[in-house]
């Protein structure tokens, strides 16, 4: 639990104080977001507020984790943990899809436009990422054999006769870290719509790690009606708390109306977090629950755009994503930001109450 | 876990779709909320947003509470549980407040200014209320001897040291309601603040209670290194979470431009309920960390009089309650708003942690 709280204090501290500064520096640098053309028209006075925030908030991420596990050797009475493998793979798909995002952000402020990388280079580049990050994922078992990731598709845990061949599992979790970033990155359009619904995500993986840790198979004390086959849930649950401790931080600033943007930076490294804690914590399709709210978001530009094709002219929404649909409608930019929020918030509760309950269910 | 949940959904369903007949029941009504004159000038086109959504809030939350405890008596499959005393008299102490703020709210209506009960008589009422609570909540052992209330002053736990006299004890419940109650009742005073502030304490109560059914003493499969004695955590822990429904429902109205207020009658059953579930679940000065902000905002207040009376004219923050301050240094509503939820979140996040660190560190 120390470790948890350090590195999540520490991830808030940072982009709290920090963001002030980095803000700061982009502002001089004239490093501003260029609103898409298409997007409302009430967004054009967005012009020039700094993005590559992200850029903070995975540093925070980052130096959380070290300085949780520096505290943990320095400090004779917490057990000392090195770095885990689990631990190491997630950072390393966040820290990827960050430069990823990063590539796109630093193309738009350069060549001062809205467009960045083309979408066939960005998600080849985010493929590869995932790949990489499956590929990796099926390696390295511990002790007991667990690897960070498995073969089987998992809801509450590994669905037992969803086992897959080594490539198509790798297929299916570089499907789910794509398309999770990129869900995430969709819902990146309002003030403070993905910071704060992706903290209360994270809060949820840490919670549901945290269980994991409490109800590990290998743990001796361990005599609940279930217990979980998990590979170091404990630097799992210190990622997921960096990252809402980050966002909470990252938050005071890019609440309404917002100082600085998360940017792809900072979308992709979320989408791609979220996504690799699903996969490493057995609980891949619990995230269509948990992490609705991005994936109503990303449906609603698939249904726009293959509505249109279909109709070849007619909108489904008056504007997708679904954020913009509602502003169009006429609710202020806030009132879309708490709404969206409060179903966030449902579907975490909703998603963290399954999990306990299956486990409750197993007695 | 399943009535819990249909507590919760049964509230949320209510606040989310009646708070929209309510509000219109009000306007047709001309029942608008009269602005107090002495707040920031900005806030006087609020003039005329009608306010009494306490009191769907408060039907939401009893009628969760009533459906939960029917279906749970009808549905086979389920653990038939009559209503509990701890759960009867947290909902008279709810119901109870929520009077006094109703009568509080129209008064102000009826007299159409911004004054509404005298602060004597409404303090009064507030502790009779409270006194009642007290008295009753020290009755009615269970088989095991547990009343729903102690007779200790509790942190994480009863703290054994701390017991006192059955006067003492009343009071000090007494205190903690009529402190709590006026405590949120100060705080709101902005777009959805105590809505989204207090939805977070509640579910951290509702995870606090769930746990305590799960180290339940008087439980044989209970083998964790601490266990509670606690007078029925399961109608707690339906009522918490119906609360954290209800006001999820609420919010989507309250949120910023605000279609409706909680009023006094939200407010004070609010702070009442946090109090009530404090005492309850033997948590008592926990809430000085879950619900912070509320000290804040309420400490904010007592300092800035105290500090005018003893410099003879000198202020402390440039406006009281605290959210009033930063608004004047040129913070905008959702600003202070968002900022304000997240010092909530982080104190609710700060408080549960510590309440499991502590249940951990005792193995």
């Amino acid at each position: 639990m120390v470790k948890i709280l350090v590195a999540g204090g520490v991830a808030l501290l940072i982009t709290l104080v920090g963001t002030k500064f980095w803000i700061r520096f982009l502002e001089k640098r004239a490093y501003g977001q260029f609103i898409r053309s298409d997007g409302p028209t009430a967004h054009h006075v967005k012009r020039g507020t700094p993005t590559m925030g992200g850029v903070i908030l995975v540093f925070a991420v980052v130096i959380g984790y070290v300085v949780s596990h520096i505290i943990s050797m320095l400090v004779p009475t917490l057990t000392s943990s090195p770095p885990s493998m689990s631990g190491l793979l997630l950072l390393g798909l966040i820290v990827g899809l960050g430069i990823v995002g990063f590539i796109d952000d630093w193309l738009k402020i350069s060549h001062a436009q809205s467009l960045g990388l083309g979408s066939v280079a960005k998600f080849s580049m985010q493929a590869v990422v995932a790949i990489i990050f499956g590929i990796l994922a099926l390696h390295f078992p511990d002790r007991n054999g667990v690897e960070p990731a498995s073969r089987y598709i998992s809801f509450l845990r590994d669905i037992s006769w969803l086992g897959m061949p080594f490539v198509v599992a790798v297929i299916w979790m570089a499907f789910l870290i794509v398309g999770f970033s990129n869900a995430t990155n969709l819902t990146d359009g309002l003030d403070g719509l993905l910071t704060g619904s992706a903290s209360m995500v994270f809060i949820a993986y840490g919670v549901v790690n945290i269980w994991q840790i409490n109800q590990f198979c290998g743990s001796l004390s361990t005599v609940g009606p279930k217990c979980y086959d998990v590979r170091n849930p404990l630097d799992l649950a210190i990622i997921a708390m960096a990252f809402a401790g980050g966002l909470f931080g990252f938050l005071w600033w890019n609440a309404h109306p917002a100082k600085i943007f998360l940017g792809d930076t900072g979308s992709l490294a979320i989408g791609g977090a979220i996504a690799g804690l699903a996969i490493m914590t057995r609980t891949e399709l619990l995230i269509i629950i948990i992490g609705l709210l991005f994936v109503l978001e990303a449906t609603s530009v698939m249904a726009q755009v293959g509505f249109f094709k279909l109709t070849k002219g007619k909108r489904l929404f008056k504007m997708a994503p679904l954020h913009h649909h509602f502003e169009m409608l006429g609710w202020g930019e806030s009132t879309v930001v708490v709404r969206f929020w409060i179903i966030a918030g449902l579907s975490v509760l909703a998603g963290a109450g399954l999990f306990y309950a299956e486990w409750v269910a197993g007695s």
